[in-house]
């Protein structure tokens, strides 16, 4: 398979091209987004896509155990050697009849993709074994990231996987060190920087600059090609059929700007002949993206995105000193750095955006446990949409829904134990105290 | 596929035989282990392993997409529609090479089978999916189980996934709520007793008995069919051959049990030719095990064990009122249930037992988040038990091994926070504090 794929600069006005083999993360010549763009020989992409499904008889080859590089042909960016895994992306749909009843859908309609399952326990798996292999491409021995959470776990783990040095910057202040516990132990050496996260950000990128070290933060467009696999696992999952609906926490956007790509290749290549809706859900106390395309009117428009609506409510939001502050920490963000790729994406998908307050996703991922497998708080917030959308109309109650739930359970187990032991939730379930007597207990039995 | 299983009594004084069709945990004669019993029609057994294979082509079909189902003619004592799958079973078996170089073991050596990866985040998934089903088969409405940790999470998920009512026991005291998050999230019903395990213990049984409730308990013979499947998957993912050694941490002996029954019926089978060496490894502060076959020379003996010395250690430990202590705390029992089954698996496999302290343990684990993917303390009890069998040649550094871990990295996730803040530990590694200083940062970049 020879490799088909260039880096181009997202913005109509400049459009620079680059080849693969650079680590390069921002347009040089403008500073804009770059998008990985291909030219398949068509002859070497399967002509339907069940066709990936004769990859399951060898799965002893581990390219095609590999949740993600069993689509390897549409991720051709880089040759098979160079390719890393750690066997991600055995995560599962399921289709889940018990909460769609309670939410009054119709049997077969709802399916979760549970992408907790990851080795690393979230989402991010799926763009960093794409990303590394990129790294390894381009010859990088040491990599870096400023993050407090996922990100920070799944880069560790493919660090050291792929013999890379890695760093990790976090900022002084309530840091959460439940949340680094994996990238402390997949070895990776954290920094901590007397300075907010958005300090490490700034020093992250001028130390990677300057030592020569990749940078795995969330500009990387080849991150965002091992997240469209996401989306083939769940056409896979379906039968190779496309839901209606795909919905998806919004934080940084590079899901939901995977998913359009994903997509849009998808039906360009005549794969699939119809492209689902997409919903993205913002949090309530992190709505950047909700305020701009439903109060703002933001549209991706050809790539000629209005700016200036951004850039004033960033000022605004620099002259408020606002943070965001949701419980779903995992999308507490308020300037997504792949807004405009987003913004693309809901172009493509007749995309929807929807905020909901934190009770709600509390609610939401008490509903996930109750009849799924459970997941972290801001996986919730799809769930917590979902509500509100069959609610009002949006989505009816036959159309078949693919929600993805993007990290696990146990990821953050004191805000399940602190919802559960409190009794106001709307899904509480507390636990009962008993003597230690056989009649006394059989009365809690229920 | 005909049902081709009873229930046996191990007790050889006794023999008692049973038919599956009834949820019954203990020879109602003679109140001994049960164990099950297969008289497979052997032209619907595969005539070799890697005929299994064939399986992961059809992976649509829900039964051959699961890591225990896809195996089920050797899990032969229900039929098709009374099996219950999650989507468990779709763990990773890790050839670690860096592990394998750093322990001093030549390349190719080493392999991790890493049961986090199941739904609940530990291997008693595999066990559930078959008690389950066996529940279905008789037609249970309610279950019930006494645990703080792994199984109480697995029993509740596997509770809603079937529609079946769930109670929890749990003793009072420091319980460590963390470990319950699952089962609360899950929706079972937790009642916390006035006591402590034990009489959550004694209690669930009445309980059941009274209210005609499904006991998950470590006695139940048929959670020990689905863990056999872990050691098909190990063979499975050694492009169908077996292994030198499996090791495995000693806790109730369940797994231990299971895996020599797996062996003994394979090779019974004509499937494999040889059967590896099992090395069960206990905590300092729970080695029973270790205590009686290392230091009382406790033996299978054809299932005429001489109870009177495991008699004489329970009286010994009720007098001092003993309890069992290690940072492990999946494997911190002191009166493993499936003991007897242990001691036949010993005999199957010329097996030995090992005990490792919680230092070891700690450092072990480590290993496993630095080399690998991470794990819970248990789990890294193997690899504390490889180290000490490499140091004193048990083991030969060119021997296959493949380590069972048992649980999820982020089952306790404090564990592995404290241990690398505390720089101590032979593999710490604490975060570094800096200024917000590009200079000084620069500086800590290793």
């Amino acid at each position: 398979m020879n490799i088909s794929a260039i880096q181009k600069c997202i913005n109509p006005d400049c459009g620079s091209e680059f080849d693969c083999g650079q680590a390069m993360f921002k347009c040089p010549d403008c500073g804009d987004l770059l998008d990985i763009l291909y030219d398949w020989d068509k002859t070497t992409v399967p002509a339907k896509m069940s066709d990936f499904a004769n990859r399951w008889a060898t799965r002893n080859n581990p390219l095609d155990f590999s949740g993600v590089w069993r689509f390897r042909e549409l991720l051709n960016f880089c040759e098979d050697k160079h390719r890393v895994t750690v066997g991600e992306g055995q995560t599962l749909l399921q289709q889940n009849d018990e909460l769609a009843a309670f939410l009054g859908m119709d049997k077969g309609s709802l399916h979760l993709e549970y992408e907790g399952m990851n080795p690393s326990g979230s989402f991010k798996d799926n763009g960093m074994t794409a990303a590394f292999s990129h790294a390894v491409m381009v010859g990088a021995k040491s990599c870096a990231c400023a993050s407090t959470g996922n990100t920070s776990a799944a880069v560790a783990l493919y660090a050291h996987a792929c013999g890379m040095k890695c760093t990790v910057f976090i900022g002084s202040g309530r840091i959460a060190f439940g949340k680094l516990s994996q990238a402390m132990d997949y070895g990776a050496n954290t920094i901590q920087i007397q300075g907010d996260f958005d300090d490490c950000m700034k020093q992250v990128q001028e130390v990677c600059t300057r030592l020569n070290i990749y940078l795995l933060n969330s500009l990387n467009p080849f991150r965002l090609e091992g997240q469209k696999t996401i989306m083939y696992r769940i056409i896979e999952g379906l039968g190779w059929e496309v839901p209606d609906w795909i919905i998806v926490p919004g934080g940084n956007l590079g899901n939901s700007s995977a998913f359009g790509k994903a997509f849009f290749e998808l039906k360009e290549l005549g794969l699939i002949d119809r492209i689902p809706r997409l919903a993205i859900i913002n949090a309530a106390g992190a709505d950047t993206l909700s305020y701009l395309v439903n109060e703002r009117g933001l549209k991706w428009n050809g790539g000629n995105v209005n700016m200036k609506e951004v850039q004033a409510l960033y000022a605004d939001f620099t002259a408020r000193h606002f943070s965001p502050h949701t419980i779903a920490s995992a999308i507490e963000i308020s300037r997504p750095v792949n807004l405009k790729k987003c913004l693309r994406s809901i172009d493509i998908c007749d995309g929807i955006v929807r905020k909901v307050t934190d009770e709600q996703i509390c609610d939401a991922k008490a509903l996930v446990g109750r009849y799924g497998m459970g997941c972290e708080p801001a996986s919730a917030a799809t769930i917590a949409g979902l509500r509100d959308m069959l609610a009002d109309g949006t989505i009816g109650k036959s159309e078949r829904v693919a929600c993805v739930l993007t990290g696990h359970l146990l990821k953050d187990p004191d805000k399940t134990v602190s919802y559960h032991k409190n009794s106001e939730g709307e899904f509480s379930n507390p636990p009962v105290e008993s003597a230690n007597d056989i009649e006394e207990i059989i009365k809690h039995i229920v």
